[in-house]
């Protein structure tokens, strides 16, 4: 089956671009960090639905750092492409980048994977292609995703056996 | 000086991509036509960002139709790039499309001239790089941006005359 | 039948007025021009389902400039009237005005041309009542309207056969 | 002096009208209470607005009622005028209405009291022109702003009493 | 049956904090009035929700003030309880305070009561369990829920048949 | 120093509850995962203010995960607590909880650590007092806080590397 095939990372990659206005800023005048979650979000899922041709729900965030503040008046970009398809679920890297009109320049600012569940209309998670990792570059993040997909499990499934000990 | 040296279309295009949400919509679950219309200045001013390398205010809209709806859970795909540069002016074409996430295919909904005019901190008016075409493409773009800008003045005087007159 | 006897351009007017908050301004303390584009069109819409007794959609916007800007803390008064009712599409006319609390005045900052659709609830065109133009403003506004639409539908044609060609 | 002469009822009257989005409702497809709170600050504020010719800030609402819900799709209008200025602050009427855009009928939804104080740019109140009422409906609705006020200083005083009372 | 032995006024007490942003201030920097409002209608309505067990809506809004501004940059706390349940309808009172971060200090700056009516899926009303007032404060307030609730039937009375005479 | 004192997990604990409307929701009725973080950040957030008696910002994000949807309709109780306090720098955990308002049901849905760092009015960084665990759960988290801020110092080093490395 044609969808079953396989798809390079290219084909699900996304890039946005915002304006940040006073609207999105604390009251230091940098953007929100909740915001810049919200936005790493929409990228990754976009980039997600591509991927899985279906619907999608967040279900994983991990290693999320803010290096820089991002300022009202500069344009934020965000970047996302999918590192690795298991069977239902899929891992996303999305980096943030502020991007300096004066003079162009881009600076990274955040990254973070996020995993995403392919689902059916009712909600029911649902197969999705492999991803055909082609560059080196592609290999490195398809094999370190296998182990944070592993911590992750482990993680959970720690916290899965502390919510049933207490509360 | 580098900066007045020209830049070309490339440098200063555009991509923006969305998810539509409820929060978007209108009774019959179509992007508003007024959201489009607000996603297409922010895209065009990007590239106007880019190009003038200062803060832009919008001018002018021309242009601009809605040739399909877009729904709720569709992606929107906006791509923006200077048409042309004049002393602190420049005008942006910018086009919408809805990208379905089952089959990956695009369709144009949306596309429009925008005009902005590059102001310094305080909001004056300053001079802004000449835009390089390279493209036939391009070229055909940057001689039709001269035609819709005497459309324009020539609109805009006839509309000046007119608020003189009465009102 | 009553509805489709015609109605006049009072029937259907609309004015709103809204606080620019800082939520609503760039950078520098400005209404966002997409912010604006919104108001109008919703402004429009107003007039248009006023007009039609139906939903409507958005399919075109012409002529659309900025004038002078309205800052944060200012009021933005917003008027539309239909200018001329066709089949199943009719023109609105949307004036913007900014207000000064301190003396009441208000300056045109805006004007533009906005086409809607009326709509039945499976979104499929339907018909309108004519427009009743009765002042000597409101004449030439609908004469004046038929020849925005003739450069219109050419445009469009000259659009369409362009992403057919290409794209 | 010109500004402290008085200004009639008509001169500070505000209509505002908004369609019902999809993004304002409850899960029940009404208009939220809450949002209709904020259109009525907004509204009662413009009319603040141009009868005091200075900022204002919102000090107390009394006897909001919501006697019919209003439904996404529908369109919400708004109409604010003054009914008694004192010195520093005034009170003003707010009635909310649905409008029916098949039939173009209106029927009221929401009214309230709202009192707002004129400020200066450091947030200090400061002196309001005097409210000359004109019709019998206005000279009635002044004269019962009056014993409205006089409930609220008294509701106001216990509240006060008890805050030091208690906690 | 268990749902209609009653509750008590802990059982639906809600706390809630936020933080304001530019994008809830008006042009002084101060957090809106109208913003307030509907946080404390959401604070109400959750404590309605936890004490009918059911959607509810708003239908009255009593004896709100402000008496302090909150300036963005600070934490706005609300808490609501509900006063009386009536058959359908039960009152809330809703405090706000700003908080401040240096010393945790919390001023009271507004109070009101809200009404809520409980509803089925369909909208029509339904019966909510009796509150159960425990504490010497509870009873003080649960006696002067009534006194209210005749005000503002009494109002309302008088409004609704202004309404019959005229308008 | 009074401030530097310490203290308790008590002091800084925040508890947040909001509705979930349409507005925040994707196409499937569902809370987007982008809004849960946004206000998880905001929860945590709360929590650091008021231990640090200072300006926040977010620096990361660790182990987020979404175990269950909530839908539009429910409400969303978020609880935040500081788990250790670093030199600048504190770690808070933060718990979402989705609640059914017929039985008054709490079901967890997501967890997250995200750290802040105190700033001052410049945004550089500041001394917060160190945190207090009294029970043997505050203990807990106070052990493990030091073990996430090594694996994420040690992530943040080898990324970092990375960057400088290509890119």
């Amino acid at each position: 089956m044609a969808k079953r095939a396989g798809k390079t990372v290219a084909e699900s990659a996304a890039e946005m671009v915002e304006m940040v206005l006073p609207n999105d800023a604390n009251p230091l005048g940098n953007l929100l960090g909740g915001r810049v979650m919200h936005l790493m979000d929409i990228a990754g899922a976009i980039s997600a639905l591509r991927h899985a041709g279906s619907q999608v729900v967040t279900v994983a965030v991990d290693n999320l750092d803010f290096l820089y503040p991002i300022r009202v008046g500069e344009m934020v970009v965000l970047r996302a492409c999918i590192t690795r398809a298991f069977r239902t679920s899929m891992e996303a890297e999305v980096r943030v980048y502020r991007e300096d009109y004066l003079t162009g320049a881009r600076q990274q600012t955040s990254s973070a994977f996020l995993t995403y569940v392919a689902v059916d209309s009712q909600g029911k998670p649902q197969g999705i292609p492999p991803l055909i990792p082609r560059s080196a570059e592609e290999k490195r993040r398809y094999r370190e995703a296998l182990h944070r997909r592993r911590q992750r499990l482990a993680l959970s499934a720690r916290a899965h056996q502390r919510y049933f000990d207490k509360s």
